[in-house]
C-alpha cells in the first residue's frame, strides 16, 4: 500500500504579528515545519506551536532558514557553506529547546524558501546542511526537493531523507521543478495538481513539461499554509490521497 | 579542602564585530559563559567558542541575555515572566544545537546582564527562568546570586545550583551586592578583592556594608572578561586560589 | 467654532507580516502617526504609507518608538535620556527621506507606546524627546498626552505641540490616564465616549474617576487602527464630532 | 591644478561593539562615509561621528548598506531595485536627521559593500539608487565606482557623481576593478599604489591588467579606514599627493 507525508510550514508569526492558520491547518497534516526564528517565527510563537502540533499529533521539525526577517527568508543570499551549516545548527537547536521541554521529539528538518532553494541546486550548501543536521542529531529525517542537491547530500552523510514533491509545480526533464520565472510552472487546475500527485505517490512518475514520464520519489508533499484557499486545499488533497487507497501519515512514523 | 568554579562570559563577538579575549581567558578559567546570539555573540561565535572551550577543557555553559543587541542586554525590560520562560528555552537550545554538534555536554545555564539582575530580585522571573532550566535538561546547573531569588527558584524547582559571588563587590547585610550607584560598591584594591574571595570561599562568610560578617556560598566566581586588566585578573585570583589551597576546577567535575 | 484632529497610528506591516486597514481608516482621520522601522514598520512600508496619506489628504507624522520589534515597542526599557534622543531624531530623519522623497511635508511627531506612556511621567525622556524634534526641525508639532511630562516639555523648548486626549479611556483627578491595570480605565460603552469626547473639545472638560470636573485641552483625538471595530468606530466619531459642530481637520492647517 | 578627495568608511561601531578608528582616520580624509544603521552604525554613533566629522572639517556622506548586520553588508542578497530604493531612501533620512540636528550639510551618498558593488554592475539596482538620492535631495553628490553603473545612472538622472578610485586595486581594461577572487586583485606595494593614484588623479589614466593604459576619471579615492596599517597609509597618501601638487579636499567644496 502507498504512504506518503503531508507537510506544511507554520509558526510563522512574529510578536505582534500574526501569520498562518496554524491551528486549522494541523488538522489535516501530518508534518510541521515550524519556524525557527531567523526568518519568521519566535521564541513565544515557537513554544505554542510545539504544543499545537502536539495536541493534533502532528510530528514535528525544524524550519531553519535566512537570518533574514524583512524579507521572510526568501531572497537569496551569497553566504558561505560555514555559514549556512552555523544558521542551521543554531535553529535545529533553538526548536530542540522547546521540542524537549515539551518532552516530545524532533522528527525532521526541512530549509526554508532561499535556503532550500539554494540547497537544492548547490552542493557545497546542501552538504553542509546535510552536515549540520547529521552532527546535531543523525535520527533526524532531512526534507529535500526530489531529485535536488539537498536530498543527495543528506544521503550520503547517512540522513534518512524525505523526498519532497509539490502537487502544485510542474516539471522538467531532469527532475527539477519548472522556475516560476518561466509560464507554466504552476498548475493552476486542483483537479490537475491531485492527479499529478496521486500518480507521483502510486507511481513514482510524473509527465515533465517536455512530455516524458520521469521518475520521481514522493516520501512529502508540501502543502501551502498560506493564500486563501490554503485550508480548503489542505483538506481536499488530503481527501483524495485516502480515497485513493494512499495512506497519509507522518513520513518517521512506523508503517 | 576547599573547591570554586571560576566563570567568565565569553563567545561575546558578533558578525564582523569582535569582543573579548576567549583565547586566553580560557586558560585561566573553569567555567564558560557563552553568550547565545540574543544580547551578543551569533552562530558562527558560538561554534568557535564552543570548540575553544572544548580545546581548553573548560566547562561549558548557555549565557542567554533580553533580545536587546543594541544594548548589550544591559537595559532593564519589563519583560513577562512568560516571555522570560521563552527566551531562556530558545537560548539554552540553540546552545544545544553546538554543544551536541561538537559531541560535547553543557554544563550550566548563567543569565546575562539585565535578566540575570531581575531575576536576582523577581520571584517570578526567577521562576520562570529556573522553570524553563529545568524543563530543557534538569542536569543542568543554573548559576545565580548568592543569596539572590534565581538560585532560590533553582533549588525549589529540584535543580543544582551555582552560588556566585563576585570578587571586586561589596555586600550589603542582607547578602546582597551593593548597588552600582552606591560609592563603594566596588573594591579598588585588588588584593582586598583576592582576600575577600578567599575567605568566601574557606570561611563562607563576607564583611558586609554595616561592618558585619554575613553568610555567603562562593560555588563559583564571576570573572570580568572585559576591561584592560582581565587577563592579568584573572590569572592572578586563580594562582592566589591555589596558594590558598583551593581547588579551582569546574562546579561541575566530581569532586 | 470648535476644531479638532483626529489622529491615527498607521504604516505598522513588517516585510511580510500585514497590520492595520490603513487604506480604509485614512478616509477618517486626519493625521498619520507613520511607524518608522523601530518598534513596526520598515522603509517600503514608509514609502506605501507616506503615498497612501499623501493621496487622502491625511497629514503625516513620524511615529517613532523603542527599538524592541519582537515587544511592539510596548515594553518599557530602561533608556537614558541620550539614547531617547538619538532613537528620535534617527527615526524622524528616516521618516523624512520619504516625506522628502515624496515631495510632501511631516506634520508632527508622536511617541509609539512605551516611549510615549514613559515620556508622558518621565521628566527627563520627555525634555529628550522634544528636543530631538526641535533640533531636527522646530516647525514639527509634538504630539503629547494632555497634562503630561511631554507635551510640557514641547512647550519649554519652543515646539508648537499637541494636547491628545483618548475617547475610549477615563481620566484623573491630576489630569492623568487611569492605569490600564485598574478597572474602569476603558469606557466601555461607544455612546459614553462619544460624549465624553466632545464634551473635551468643546467645553474643555472632563470628568474624571473622582467624579469631578477637570480641565483637559483636546487638540487631536487618538483612534485606535487595529481592534475588530476600529473602522467603524472611527467613522462613527468623526460623524458625531461633525454631528456637534466641530471641525474635524488636521492639526497643523491653516484654521 | 589638480584636487581630489579622499573618503573613509566610518561610523561602524554598534552599540557595545566598536570597530575603526574614527577619530584618527578624520585627521586624513576629507569626507566620511558615515554608516547608517543597517549594515554597521546605529543613532548614538551616527550622531557622535556627524560631529566627529564637524569638528574635523570634514564632509558628511551617507552610507546606506544591506539590511545584513550580521554579515556587515558584504554579502550579496537578491533584492529588488524598488527594495534598493526603499533603503536607500529610509537610510538617507536618518542621517539627515543627524546632520539637520547638528545643523549641518549633506554632501554625498556612497553606498556600502555590497549595495555599492552590485550597483556597479546592475543597471537596474544602479538607477534604483540614483532616484533614491535624487528625490530625497537632487544636490547631494553620489560617489560610485569609475566607470560603474551607479555612476552613469547618477548622471543620467541629474545629479552630481563622484568617480571613485582604488589605489590599492588594479584595474582591467574596460575600466571595471579585478576581482578579487583572481589573482593580482591587490597592489601589494605602497609605492605602486601611491603611483597609480597620483598618475590617474593628475593624467586621468592607469595602467591596467591588459597593459594598456585606460581613462579613469579620480574624483575621490577610497581609504580603507580598517586593517592594521590604515592610518599610517592615509596620513602616507595624502601626504604624497600634497607632494604632487594635488589639492586634497572634499568632493563638494568650491574649487
Amino acid at each position: 500500500m502507498s504512504v506518503v507525508d503531508l507537510n506544511c510550514d507554520m509558526g510563522e508569526s512574529f510578536g505582534a504579528y500574526k501569520m498562518g492558520t496554524d491551528e486549522q491547518i494541523l488538522k489535516y497534516v501530518t508534518s510541521a515545519n515550524i519556524a525557527c526564528g531567523f526568518h519568521a517565527g519566535d521564541a513565544t510563537t515557537m513554544r505554542k506551536t510545539v504544543k499545537l502540533a502536539l495536541e493534533n499529533d502532528v510530528a514535528i521539525g525544524a524550519h531553519p532558514g535566512l537570518q533574514d526577517l524583512i524579507g521572510f527568508g526568501r531572497r537569496d543570499m551569497d553566504i558561505s557553506p560555514q555559514e549556512a551549516y552555523d544558521i542551521v545548527v543554531y535553529q535545529i537547536g533553538a526548536m530542540y529547546g522547546f521540542v524537549k521541554s515539551e518532552g516530545a521529539k524532533m522528527q525532521h528538518v526541512k530549509a526554508h524558501g532561499s535556503l532550500y532553494n539554494m540547497a537544492s541546486v548547490n552542493k557545497d550548501l546542501a552538504e553542509a546542511i546535510a552536515e549540520a543536521v547529521y552532527k546535531v542529531d543523525p535520527e533526524l529525517i532531512l526534507f529535500g526537493l526530489a531529485n535536488g542537491e539537498l536530498l543527495k547530500a543528506g544521503e550520503r552523510i547517512g540522513l534518512r531523507t524525505g523526498s519532497e514533491v509539490f502537487a502544485d509545480r510542474t516539471y522538467q526533464e531532469d527532475g527539477t521543478l519548472t522556475s516560476r520565472r518561466l509560464p507554466n510552472a504552476m498548475i493552476e487546475s486542483e483537479a490537475e495538481s491531485v492527479q499529478q500527485v496521486i500518480r507521483m505517490v502510486k507511481e513514482k512518475k510524473v509527465l515533465c513539461q517536455q512530455n516524458k514520464d520521469i521518475s520521481i520519489l514522493a516520501e512529502t508533499i508540501c502543502i501551502h499554509g498560506d493564500g486563501p484557499n490554503a485550508l480548503a486545499y489542505a483538506k481536499k488533497i488530503k481527501q483524495e490521497l485516502e480515497q485513493a487507497d494512499i495512506t497519509v501519515q507522518a513520513i518517521g512514523k512506523e508503517k
